[in-house]
């Protein structure tokens, strides 16, 4: 990804290896710092992970191969690490596909290499695919960050966007500032500056006024895990965002590679959703918002049921809603 | 309202008047501290609407009735003071309501002092009203606050909360953080708990997730101007919350007095739509969240088509979808 520092543009994945050490972009500290963290064993990629220093779904993913592979190179009981990396957050399923993926490979560094090679190709493929929907002028709503940073480099959500505009669509993207957790505020809107795309935040709250007065053309949003009927676990609020858009006429799409797809879900109430601390939502840097007493409750994702989605860009393509539990099928079949 | 301070219990107003004073709780340092201030003129009554020193559209109105008593006792010319006063939030239907009784009176300080008791009366009828809605462990979700800050004393939407408590019910709030300016996790949150109301804190995207769960039985909310078709804006995310709520079955409700509803307004699409400073969402207390160079928007409110709203709690009682437009008819051809 484009990343404008210290007035210089430089190219960066939000995750790589150098040797034996997994290195990382600190998505805890952006946007008002850009720091490059050092994983140096299990211990450290669980912390990266359960902290959120890297986060959504495929950047998860290609962390815990990293993590394999590191483990591999250190001698260490691979078994173990696999099941402590599992234990770190539960709803993204790539998560738990890279681990098996590397877990049941003879070349544990080559396979993780390769996973992660193929999220930043698979992204480029949703990117292409689903620049067809974006018209010249198009006004884009996305929640959180489906971007590079989720995914290593170039984005699910965004990849599109990124590729219109690299083909010199005229865009302009409302980007939900997404709390608790502000992702959107903070690194959706970091990665639209560093390309130079046209954005607009706004509180959550706001989107729902937007697409009411007819400002929103598309919603794009990424996925944490995908059950095997269509239905999405992604960050919390995405299931208003997708009512609201089928109420008032707006296209809805989740843009994901394969490897978010669970085969074990049946439907979308089966993926289990991280319920996170409740300082994230009563405390705002530090600062303690609400009254002492009051408890909060976080949980970090929630269900889209496949009936509001219109379609799932993919890197096999833009699957329809109706075509989408027999694009599943094959892609288990195939995959078994 | 009850307020919990330094040990003791005490029974406070949002605004009240002494002598030519106008005294208030200072709503933007709430739940952290809680401070007593005084306006002495007309520009600082402007002031303290402008700043959302005092906020809520029933707490608004009193406020502009006692600075129109503050300029009569002070000599100064009321059509000048009315005028300004006019300027300071658009939205909020009681203002403007509230500037006319008092300049259109003989006696200033009476007429304010009548409105602002008639509030009360109003909020105390909403609540015994609003109360019948309110099972025995019910839960209940509200957006914003419409409590007794917002309203003087009681509230609009948590008036029947505060009733069905006082009668011995057990309920359960989940309370809507409310981005940007936080006056869920801020305001409503420090009501409930200075009354002793099981409560829990939520971010604005968790709404939807809870109702598809089936956690919540019924939404309330207020309402800062009523049109004549029942349509109502509300603070931004109430449109969202109304949505949703409609598609997954849970009831939804506005609570106002008569005085939030604009005879001129026959649409909701003809109130105008307060946008507030972009820095109430790309800063949280003084800290920049989003990049140097983002812009965001900041509607302060949205508007709620009647079609979504499932009943209308005001003090003449409850009044169902199908009335609401005769009820508005008659409440208009009265006041004329």
């Amino acid at each position: 990804m484009r990343v404008l520092y210290d007035g210089r543009v430089e190219e960066y994945r939000a995750v790589w290896m150098e040797g034996k050490k997994i290195k990382c972009i600190d998505q805890r500290v952006l946007p008002e710092n850009f720091v490059i963290r050092e994983i140096k064993n299990t211990d450290e990629a669980c912390k990266a992970i359960k902290s959120m220093m890297v986060r959504g779904a495929p950047t998860i993913g290609a962390t815990a191969a990293y993590a394999m592979a590191q483990a591999y190179l250190l001698g260490e009981d691979l078994a173990k690490t696999a099941n402590a990396l599992k234990k770190t957050r539960p709803t993204a399923h790539d998560l738990f596909h890279a681990i098996d993926l590397v877990l049941n490979s003879s070349d544990p560094v080559e396979e993780a290499e390769k996973y992660v090679e193929s999220i930043v190709e698979r992204c480029r493929l949703i990117g292409k695919h689903g620049e067809s929907l974006l018209n010249d002028h198009a006004h884009i709503l996305t929640h959180c960050n489906a971007g590079a940073l989720a995914s290593v480099d170039i984005g699910t959500a965004l990849a599109p966007i990124r590729m219109a505009h690299y083909s010199g669509k005229s865009l302009h993207v409302y980007v939900d500032e997404t709390r608790p957790r502000l992702q959107g505020a903070r690194l959706t809107a970091w990665e639209l500056k560093n390309e130079g795309i046209e954005h607009t935040i706004i509180a959550d709250n706001a989107a729902g006024y937007y697409m009411w007065k007819g400002k929103i053309d598309i919603v794009i949003v990424g996925a944490d895990r995908v059950a095997c009927n269509g239905d999405v676990a992604n960050k919390v609020g995405t299931l208003e965002k997708a009512v609201i858009a089928k109420e008032f006429g707006v296209k809805f799409y989740v843009a994901f590679p394969s490897s978010t797809v669970d085969p074990k879900a049946k439907f979308g109430a089966e993926i289990p959703i991280e319920e996170r601390d409740e300082k994230e939502v009563l405390e705002i840097a530090g600062t303690r918002i609400a009254p002492e007493g009051s408890r909060a409750k976080n949980p970090a994702f929630d269900i889209t049921p496949a009936k509001y989605i219109d379609g799932y860009i993919t890197e096999y393509g833009i699957i329809d809603a109706c075509g989408i539990k027999k694009f599943i099928t094959h892609l288990v079949a195939k995959t078994k």
